[in-house]
């Protein structure tokens, strides 16, 4: 017998049912705000992630060489991809340009909670806008994708950061700073201690005071951000985009669930505006469940046009949102559907065919016997898939010009005649024929 | 600038609307037959492929180490892993299994139309099951995928075969027959000439007047399947069950759509029983569509139990079934469809956005300026979008709390009290408020 791959997973269909349901949110919610399906390869050339990729992704790629001898990579993240499709046609198309997809993607990781080698996100993305409108409706399609799946305000919160904020309050600082390496370092400042977060920033070449300065600073919240401009003029466009984002995210009701928190850096180098984070807000799950942010030099670097960018991508299957829809006590049942099994004993099958198929055409999930089972076989089946209406086509009932309805959660059974069956009900049930 | 992948695509939004309307169509018709979704990993062991599938699919593995040392391959095909995953729930597993899934597989062919190295299918089977019932059903969603489509009889058929007629034939001659080898030279009799087939027959151990009888009684359609017995009874037991699965599929409403065609094999070697492929009728595209089968011994050959298999694989991305809805002209508008966009300017974001939410809540597909553009800016956007209806929040309307009504298509305006909008109106039109 094989075994899969370590950090893959195989996803039965109880379980697929919650994913599906969740994916389903997702996607509606995107496409309710007109974002846009792409479909996008699997693998890229692999330079373009060592080129344009952060350190971490590039060690974590699954790159190899094809038999035609390319340098190819799986993809690890769907940003280097929609830029290089923008770039591609970037003046032809009509912008702003919003667009998503849900698919998976692979990178070598160490498999740990919530996090595997293979991970399933929709990438919601908008090109071509740097308004905050465009920044806050990405908050908002994040926000409203968790509303959507039932959590609250209660449940989970947005640490909204500037990636402008913290370069220009490191480069206010006498001294050849790497700006780079100090957000990564501010990326890493909840995960190590205060001693230990100081050193990266003196590593990143600022003095030990002003490393202490600069992390008192960003301790600032939505209430003293005006302390920054007081420390330095530099960063005053920078906190009114950000005042102008949270200003839009007010008007698009999703600003009780922002918080400032100039501390969320986002790992990835592309970066440049507002940045943000996802986390549950009562802190069981430690890491974050999303993160997104604007991106506006990414595009004109792979060759493309200048064009702002600025995106979310939730992770789905394999990632930490079902954690937290788990932990909320919102995760979809984990159970199969079935509206009707059509039970089918003797020579009836042409009548029973033709219910199922009319049955179907309705949109019901319709199962039907596929393996010439017996009547106790199909009923302990029927129950077994969850249906709940069974139609039984017997000989006898046939006889008759009948078939007999079954409720399968009261037991009712009712004797409806075929021709009446489904008739013109969307839904039929025993209610319908007995009233009627 | 970077260039994808050769063999890869980029689906950008106009043609994925026409994609996501055939993979609709495609797995709505799976649930509504009891079909249940599955998610299932992009790599596997590459022995897994090594070991069973046929040469041809070997030769094109996307197949390397991975960081750990492991050999392992991108899917080429979906039958191997779901009998990996059944194999390792067989037991546990409610009978019959009946999964579904959509996704990319990948092999190193040479591109060519309709052929590319990243392809999407939709695997659809049934595990668990022997009876004829459940190849009928097989292929009745088959056929209802491509009616559903829009495609009628006219347009395509179902050219359906059986391994066993095969097998037995070439077993009742004389001689030492390599079974595996006749039946490749069979799969590959409608592409090369007459005295190769012959030749390859030869190979594979027939002699020359062997072979042409062989070929002969191929030829058989459905009147003539007794002729086959007549030759050898041996085959008898193939044959009832060839028409045990016709008379099926002529209660399931799909038998007109399926005809006899002994010369059809399938490429794969695990295929046992019914085999079949979807050709289209005008004969344009000569390639099949797709097709499917039963496949007995696979799950246990992959140390699962002993679990009869049938499924059929309709290929979607990248795949000849849009060339075969081109052709026949029933292929999906490529294009965008938007039902409101809500045009805003001045300072009315918040009553623009507080419709927008409502719209949205209705299921509607509404965009929203996020780029600060100009009145006149934002139409030319609704347009290039098609959205059918325009609200417009300006600030005089708001003045007289009012917002008007813009329907694209006609340029008919209208001003509606903002209270009353969106009122009860599922999807609310000038219509609605001219008439009350």
């Amino acid at each position: 017998m094989y075994d899969g791959i370590k950090g893959f997973s195989d996803i039965y269909p109880e379980e697929m049912t919650a994913y599906r349901e969740v994916i389903n949110t997702i996607e509606d919610t995107a496409r309710g705000y007109g974002f846009r399906e792409i479909e996008t390869p699997a693998m890229e050339p692999a330079e373009m992630y060592i080129d344009k990729s952060g350190e971490e992704i590039v060690e974590e790629l699954y790159a190899f060489e094809d038999k035609g001898g390319r340098h190819v990579s799986l993809t690890p993240e769907l940003t280097p991809t929609v830029a290089r499709m923008v770039a591609a046609r970037g003046q032809e198309l009509t912008k702003p340009i919003k667009w998503f997809s849900t698919r998976a993607f692979w990178r070598y990781e160490e498999p740990q909670q919530g996090r595997f080698r293979e991970f399933n996100q929709t990438n919601v993305d908008i090109f071509g806008s740097s308004d905050p409108a465009a920044d806050a409706e990405i908050l908002a399609f994040g926000a409203n994708i968790l509303t959507g799946l039932g959590l609250t305000g209660e449940d989970f919160e947005f640490r909204v950061s500037h990636r402008d904020i913290l370069i220009e309050l490191l480069q206010a600082f006498d001294g050849d700073v790497n700006v780079r390496e100090a957000i990564r370092a501010v990326d890493k400042s909840e995960k190590v201690e205060y001693d230990e977060y100081i050193r990266l920033l003196v590593d990143a070449g600022l003095s030990e005071e002003q490393a202490e300065t600069f992390v008192d600073l960003l301790s600032a919240g939505n209430d003293d951000l005006n302390e920054l401009v007081a420390f330095t003029e530099r960063v005053e466009p920078a906190v009114e985009n950000l005042q102008a984002v949270l200003a839009a995210a007010e008007d698009f009701g999703v600003r009780e669930y922002c918080e400032v928190s100039l501390e969320t850096a986002r790992g990835l180098d592309y970066y440049t505006g507002v940045v943000f984070e996802c986390f549950d807000a009562e802190g069981e799950i430690s890491r974050a469940i999303f993160g997104g942010g604007r991106y506006d030099n990414l595009i004109e670097s792979y060759g493309g046009p200048a064009m702002p960018a600025v995106g979310v991508a939730p992770g789905v299957m394999n990632s930490t949102l079902p954690l937290l829809l788990q932990r909320a006590g919102v995760w979809p049942a984990e159970e199969l559907a079935t509206d009707y099994y059509v039970l089918q004993v003797g020579e009836t099958r042409s009548v029973a065919a033709r219910i199922a198929r009319q049955l179907r055409e309705r949109g019901h999930v319709v199962e039907a016997d596929v393996s010439g089972r017996s009547f106790g076989a199909q009923l302990d089946y029927a129950d077994a898939i969850n249906a709940e209406t069974v139609v039984i086509v017997g000989e006898q009932d046939l006889e008759n010009d009948e078939v007999t309805l079954k409720e399968m959660d009261s037991g009712d059974q009712y004797q409806v005649s075929i021709d009446a069956f489904p008739g013109d009900y969307a839904r039929p049930t025993i209610d319908d024929f007995q009233s009627s």
